[in-house]
């Protein structure tokens, strides 16, 4: 049974995922389809590449990751599938991929151009569901890459990297989680290369070293602390850091973390 | 394996859902249940309609609908499942299910009436756990359609239709999806009985043409195309359509789309 | 194909429940995984424990119940499985499983500590992904129960009775759905004790009687039942009672319900 992921921003009050179901399971009936989220805000690449980035590899070899984050529907944007030596991806060549391919091996992608794999009748506005969701089908069948469409380059999505000097990192809010956590771009391995105990700036608050998880803080508290993906991460004790430093979802990005080695 | 869809307005706050799948996957340990929709504005039946009409079809044959929209439950409206040449279907007799069986031929209706098929303790407020899933799983153990209960009338649901004169449409709007798109009751049929440009007014914004696509627009423009159901569509590329024109998820209905001819 | 249902306060714009899904499925290819709520109020112990308690009986026998509701991940709380005749349970030992349990017959509890049985490496602050995750999907292969760890006493959550004398039940809401309805602690077996006609006082509202559906009210009054999981709920015909009456969800624990025969 093919394991396929589906990450959009479609968000959960429409058929739109519904329908890009029904299409996979009329071309495989056997397909075993994971939500991964549907709730990336609208037409946001650099959170779509993150979430497929922190979560992808944590399943099985074979599995397939799609992603439908297409602000360029209908426009000449490529539809592109990959694969690596451990996974199979189909998206809209935007970069929104791109963080996760980085990371594999033997990687080989083609642009989807044969309409042999399109549903016969294809929209302007959802291609979701009339090229990707059954080109994954039909990725899941076995049908090999370079049936799909020629070998070509894909986007790449710049990533925001922190700001690293010996004594400081400069760093910035990627993602609020459900419980109001801060995730940044500053990783566990730029973190390492910082001497001593450390200090973390963000808005008006300064927190002071590290800790191991959020209870570890007295109620209401600030902490600093790796996360589960490996990036340096601001929390609250019994409370959501965003609601307490004032940043909100959609401004999350301008928000900026320094760490600095006292 | 069977294919079971789900669309509800039980949201995603509650285990309502997840009741449904025990009592599915007690009957039948194989079915496959997919969520269409569970975000159905409550007790809209009208939005369910459309939202189920727009994207049963693209499910495998053989295919269980299963909806429970069910403002009168408890009263003595009836539950029916439905089979036509290529899907089955069951829901309250609300009309909920009529624009989908209008496209369907070879219909069978039947009332579900045996309570050999509901769960053994029936409440008073829940049949979408006590009477349709178990009926939906036995349906997808290959019981017969008139094992359920004796065949019967359905209930329709009157459809929103524009008015079509030779040179105009007057429409409304239908559903307003995550993307802030304005999707009307216009369909592409109606809008190929005129002749010429068209003009698009809805609200205080006049939209000249058909695009193709969103991101045709520029950016912040609103744009009117077809969207991927085949609808008559109002959406604005890099926005909202429906915040730039002030209509909200609730008062959707009566807001008015005129097409034009000029 | 074993079913593993998940329970989590993740909510549903991150990829917290994917990686789980896809751990499980690492682990167990051929693991059938049933969302039954994430929008728990992040680390609502109660709420989480009266949602589990009121749906996990209706999945069939050796079903492997998770719920990842973790307030003190990274502390010293242990995660605990439990084994009983019909099902499987899986979560930190925070009490939010001690509902459920407590109806269950020959039950065994062991807490989960042989390592061989985690991911490679764990978090401090996602154990869900890292430890409860794996463990179910070990589990749901056949792994015996006792291979986890040595049998352990559990961590019961103080349940919020109602107070009931001869002529009067104070109870107090406990859940408010997506329908605005009032979910109360107050059982029908409490009912049961009562004779005579009952009058229901919540806030400034007085309800004479018991209705038995929600149809059976005027439009907008407010209605008395039974609701489909056996406790008193406080209902309104065509609108939210809890609008009505003015309770909001994050307030609901403090909103008290009385039932006197009169």
């Amino acid at each position: 049974m093919s394991i396929i992921t589906l990450l959009t921003d479609f968000g959960q009050n429409d058929v739109y995922v519904g329908m890009m179901k029904g299409v996979i399971l009329k071309i495989n009936h056997r397909a075993n389809i994971i939500d991964l989220c549907h709730q990336v805000q609208p037409q946001n690449l650099i959170q779509a590449a993150f979430l497929l980035e922190t979560s992808y590899s944590y399943f099985p070899q074979k599995t397939i990751h799609v992603v439908v984050v297409d602000p360029g529907v209908g426009s000449r944007r490529k539809i592109i599938a990959a694969q690596s030596s451990d996974f199979f991806f189909i998206a809209p060549d935007n970069g929104v991929l791109s963080w996760a391919l980085a990371r594999e091996k033997n990687l080989r992608v083609v642009a989807v151009e044969n309409r042999g794999y399109y549903l016969p009748e294809v929209s302007a506005t959802f291609h979701g569901r009339d090229i990707v969701a059954p080109a994954a089908a039909h990725l899941s069948l076995g049908v090999p890459l370079n049936s799909f469409g020629p070998a070509v380059e894909f986007h790449e999505l710049k990533k925001p990297h922190p700001r690293v000097t010996k004594r400081a990192i400069r760093g910035q809010v990627i993602h609020i989680d459900r419980f109001g956590n801060l995730i940044t771009n500053i990783h566990r391995d730029h973190l390492d290369r910082l001497s001593g105990q450390i200090n973390i700036r963000v808005g008006s608050a300064l927190i002071s070293g590290l800790s191991h998880y959020y209870a570890q803080g007295r109620p209401g508290a600030l902490v600093a602390l790796i996360g589960s993906s490996g990036y340096l991460e601001i929390g609250r004790r019994d409370g959501r850091a965003a609601d307490a430093l004032g940043i909100e979802e959609k401004a999350a990005f301008s928000a900026q973390v320094e760490v600095e080695s006292s």
